[in-house]
């Protein structure tokens, strides 16, 4: 296996490296952001996309404006933290991990300690640099707990790329499939080249070439033939966000992969960080659908595909609903129907553990 | 409505007119072939598709052959006839209307007749035309047989085309939408892209602009979202090939808009010509699948859209079983399920009528 794919890195310089994912696979270029503008562009051009990989960058993003604040109380500082998560939020409306590292950055520099603006600044930079940090080890945890699932040999059809390059690195859909390969089991993967920004032709098949594991590129219209030919053991794919019951909002055309995957009887596995759960929205009908500009489906590289002036619909996401999902695999483990029960005790075991945690963390501290 | 397209003309000097479908919708321009062997190599490529229409163009094809096949017996020139019919059904081996165009070809030229080598050239060429004439009406009859099934106001899906392009005019599935529009129903249709070759964003879409009829491109992914959000009033779509028990070849991707379909109770709709039933096969099992080159699915619009040497899979067609398909919409009328019984039916009714025009044909020459 090649090294590790680093979409987001942290510099010495004090600014943020992401591999450039528009220009994969043609080009292995990387941006350099030195402000919170600059990250935000990236998160809205989809130079840095993924629902794991957006989350960190945001961190990333609002550590990189406390910098540049400019100086003045710690109260004003706390209030223009406020004002850039909201600017950072609205980047992106449906991954729920924009918001949730949002979050963390916030507890990060919480109340009851007293920090002064300078180190406010300090604790950011290293609580964004943590969450980088984290989430390889949750993917790597993803693919621990998931890997059981996959048949040996496997035959395993994903869509859009939750890969290394969708996270800190590692992947989780492509996390399992990895540790299954890892672990010896004989895997091949029918890539979905998911239209309309081609994550799974662009960022999958890299990915899964770099790693040396076998895969077939299709596009999305062909998944449906690949089961009926029996060629297909199990679907794993990501996610963007989870509702309390198991609605599972992913990349556009996921949910035509669910219902294929039900009518052939093939197990249909979610693969996804807690921090992907919303607990707060009963079931999917309340997610936001983020709707692209209609070019990104009547363009390609520059080329019209249509006739000029044809109108055409870009919702982004989809939401499956969790009747059609078999399993959703955590870095906590696995959770299977009723996901209304499986998913609150997993996240009550990460309260616990989290707390444990900071309650450890102080105590070093202290 | 603007004037009807035509994609197939036998013109004065003895040649045929094939508008190019590759390059539609950037340029209107035309193909002329003056050999068996542009027309093979016309089909082969798609400049001109469709299973209708590639049943046309080999029957011309077959017709500019013989004017050309070095003079000689009559039993040479049907032995190279025979010949010249493999030759041509070799070119893309999933339309059955392409094997049934020159088997009417040849009727045309059969005995009890006995005609000299100039007669069966001439009739050649007039049996090739009449088919291009038989066709348009097929299709108008298709879209009077089938508008009533559509809703007013009607969302109708569409996967590939099925329109004027893919016929001597008018349209299968395009054509039935057309039809409801001219009989004053609200309609709006939902293009699938259709990769890897984007038939409906560059066809469809294209034809039902020229129309003006109201329509919205989406990428193949993109169809089932739009029927979860109960915008789908139907899905019509055209056939490659139909077998004895209803089971239906057409398109990559047209089986999982079915399984999709039937996921929501949404009405599957199949438009074809009797051409297009191979009541030889028992199943779709036995249907002949082309497979194409993988770097249909490795690039788009001249471009490449995978790292290079990713391997691919690109199956020409899929075939959707008939329990998926709600009505099969043929120039002789509807037919429902069980297809054995309904097909067989209709398939009968043309072959007594077919009998009387030949009959009567007989009598009007003799």
């Amino acid at each position: 296996m090649r090294d590790e794919v680093t979409p987001i890195q942290w510099t010495e310089a004090g600014t943020v490296r992401l591999l450039d994912q528009t220009r994969l696979p043609w080009d292995e270029v990387y941006v350099e952001c030195r402000t919170i503008e600059e990250i935000a562009h990236a998160i809205r051009t989809m130079q840095v996309r993924g629902a794991p990989a957006i989350g960190i960058a945001a961190a990333m993003g609002l550590a990189l404006g406390a910098a540049q604040a400019p100086a003045g109380t710690v109260g004003e500082l706390y209030a223009a933290l406020d004002d850039m998560g909201v600017f950072l939020r609205g980047t992106r409306p449906t991954a729920v991990n924009l918001a949730w590292a949002i979050r963390r950055m916030r507890e990060a520099v919480a109340p009851p300690r007293a920090l002064s603006a300078a180190e406010i600044r300090r604790t950011l930079v290293a609580a964004a640099q943590a969450l980088l940090r984290d989430d390889l080890e949750v993917n790597r945890a993803i693919g621990g707990h998931g890997q059981g699932l996959v048949p040996d040999p496997g035959n395993v059809l994903t869509h859009c790329n939750a890969g290394g390059l969708a996270t800190a690195g590692y992947g989780t859909a492509l996390g399992i499939v990895r540790a299954a390969a890892e672990s010896g089991k004989r895997i091949h993967v029918w890539v979905d080249e998911t239209r309309p920004l081609l994550q799974g032709a662009r960022l999958t098949a890299w990915e899964l070439m770099r790693l040396g594991i076998s895969a077939t590129l299709i596009t999305d219209s062909m998944a449906g033939a690949v089961m009926q030919r029996g060629r297909v053991d199990l679907v794993i794919v990501g996610a963007d966000r989870i509702a309390q019951n198991g609605d599972v909002a992913n990349k556009i055309g996921t949910y035509g992969v669910a219902v294929l995957a039900r009518h052939h009887g093939i197990p249909f596995i979610v693969a996804a960080p807690i921090s992907t759960l919303d607990l707060d929205l009963a079931d999917g009908g309340a997610i936001p659908i983020e709707e692209r500009a209609a070019e990104e489906v009547t363009r390609l590289a520059g080329r019209g595909t249509a006739p000029e002036g044809m109108p055409a619909f870009n919702p982004a996401f989809d939401v499956t609903p969790a009747a059609l999902v078999s399993a959703i695999v955590t870095e906590r483990g696995i959770a299977r129907p009723p996901y209304g029960e499986s998913l609150a005790r997993l996240a009550e075991r990460g309260r616990e553990s989290h707390a444990a945690r900071r309650g450890q963390g102080h105590g070093q501290q202290g």
